[in-house]
């Protein structure tokens, strides 16, 4: 089995499990930090270790350009490449290509599209981004997908989400075909499946049931944060939901703030990626407890205390705001570098504290109403 | 005592020693990182701890202009400031002045000039310049001197001598009353002299002699590395270190290539400071044991070994010259972390190698001769 989902504890619609992969085990609900070009932006792996990382997502388009499938591949895959042993997700490269190509050409084959770094012309379709993703070898990848814009009308979030059916099927036939060509051998990827549809909850419904269908070990979320009120987005999470397989690990993609990703952990999401935390922490916003602290105030300018006193990162445990603010204001490459180990380390306690509160579940509600601070 | 050479081991005019300051023991020789804005850049002080620096140089020049002495001295000093309790020498401000000015003016009294942030206008004195050293309270600091230009005609370079002469003897004067003022108390500073005299050996002579009768804990050659041919630098470097005091530390300021430092070292210096490491390392530039590596070249792509395989450094270690090279080509941030990382350890082992070389000595050439692979 090249995966396994494991639930240990449920509270109402939401889980807390062991997901097994060829690279590790993964506690779920997960938070997957993005590493674009195999990098997470200015972490060495090492801290990511230390953080508790248990997997990464890459860019299938952004490595596909940069250094090219091929010279991963004949490495040895993702994992030996950036030496990095726990687990790895890639992408399909459909929301790279949507999103930062406004030139492509989409058919009933595939999407033609040019490179942002050079301006040359490629070609995506379902079977070459398996191929791209089976030579990257992560220990999940993704159904190429077509990402409907926002907003699109009825008819045309239909024969997107009808494409995007008949682009899973030839995936997932590709990826049957192909699976022993992943470059660490001995076992294979997991396929994931995504759930298109646009902000429509019958097109919604019916794309998870014919995805269901086709037959994943694992079923993503596509198409949202991309523009829609977050109501909405939170409105399709939950009633696709009830459309996808409890047994089945579940994915929401690209979301979101901390208190959003809290949030769809107890709908019942399993793992979760976004930029937020690390292009948030370029740009000099983080995440703490309390508040979110904007560095180029100068009211950080002579504050001694930590970035955030509850936090228990390297980061807070060794510098003052006023360090960090300094850094920053003087553009130094140390405040990327330490900006993002603290907003990682804060997504991951979230998701950590997230799963605590799974486990205790019910019991700790009713013990926290009988014994609570006030009896 | 705020300040205690003790000389281990001694080679020709090389030496092995222990100097010890308010934050600790230093063995000499030793290569300082750079920390210009008191971030060395892209490594976090751990890291610094893990690679052994023990005694970082930060700029005057910069930390006055930001964040400002006033916010460094009220949070205690740099080593507060930023988290880091081993050694720090700061610069008198002198070199940037000279070298970032174009429109500065200098006087008896001392230097306007502009700052390159924002162009407002600043004077630097030798008092100013001292008061400026004792806020942000590193271990050791720098008489305010005139970094004479290369080329200069003999009467220039004595008239700009004599200068620093005089200022050394206000900067040492200013230093005494006020020494009490550092931020961490019950030790104080060290104030150095600094040698100039361009590029005459008989002024450098002149120089030394004086800067010597002025008196202080500790000497440094100032004005190298300013333009003029190594070799010159060399013959300087060796002239003037003749008549420095034995029993105090010698610096010589802005230097050089791994090679460059070893040799000085061989020669009697027991400090040196550069900004090479860690600015090659920016621009892809990393030295190894057996080559200087342009990560720009293409020919790093496919290379799955590391980027040293003698050096002993977190990057090393782990990740091979493909990654590596991905990342510079990529602009990742990470690579510029990692390059540095490595180039700092290469110095920092580099100083370890001489020591090493200078504890065995004699006695080990007089074995390899006897006891060598060709007996």
């Amino acid at each position: 089995m090249s995966i396994q989902l494991q639930i240990d504890a449920t509270d109402g619609p939401a889980r807390v499990g062991r997901l097994t992969l060829p690279h590790g085990v993964v506690e779920t609900p997960v938070f997957m930090p993005v590493g674009t070009v195999a990098s997470v932006k200015g972490v060495p792996q090492d801290v990511l270790e230390e953080l508790g990382v248990q997997i990464l997502l890459n860019n299938t388009y952004h490595l596909y350009l940069r250094p090219g499938v091929e010279t991963i591949r004949r490495i040895g895959g993702l994992h030996r490449f950036m030496s990095w042993d726990r687990s790895i997700l890639t992408d399909s490269g459909g929301f790279q290509v949507f999103s930062l190509n406004e030139l492509r050409k989409v058919s009933e084959e595939g999407v033609t599209f040019r490179s942002h770094l050079d301006g040359s012309s490629h070609f995506f379709s379902p079977e070459s981004a398996m191929a791209a993703q089976i030579g990257l070898g992560a220990d999940i990848i993704m159904a190429f997908d077509e990402c409907t814009e926002y907003p699109a009308d009825r008819e045309r979030a239909r024969s997107s989400m009808e494409m995007t059916l008949r682009w899973a099927e030839r995936s997932k036939k590709y990826f049957e075909q192909h699976k022993s060509e992943v470059p660490w051998a001995d076992q294979t990827q997991s396929l994931f499946g995504i759930v298109q549809g646009g902000m429509d909850l019958k097109l919604r419904r019916e794309s998870a049931l014919r995805t269901v269908e086709i037959g994943f070990p694992g079923y993503a979320i596509g198409g949202l944060s991309v523009g829609e009120p977050r109501e909405l987005t939170r409105e399709i999470v939950e009633s696709t939901l009830e459309h996808l397989p409890a047994d089945k690990p579940r994915y929401l993609m690209g979301v979101g703030t901390p208190e959003e990703i809290a949030e769809y952990a107890r709908m019942g999401v399993d793992m979760m990626d976004c930029v937020l935390p690390t292009r948030a922490a370029r740009h000099g916003l983080l995440f703490t407890l309390k508040v979110k602290v904007y560095m180029k105030q100068t009211q950080y300018a002579q504050d001694e205390g930590p970035l955030d006193p509850q936090c228990g990162c390297r980061v807070c445990g060794r510098y003052s705001r006023a360090y960090l603010r300094h850094l920053y204001a003087s553009n130094e490459l140390l405040a990327q570098v330490l900006n993002t180990v603290h907003n990682v380390a804060y997504y991951l306690d979230t998701m950590r504290a997230v799963r605590h509160s799974i486990q205790l579940g019910e019991r700790a509600r009713f013990l926290s109403e009988r014994c609570g601070p006030n009896p």
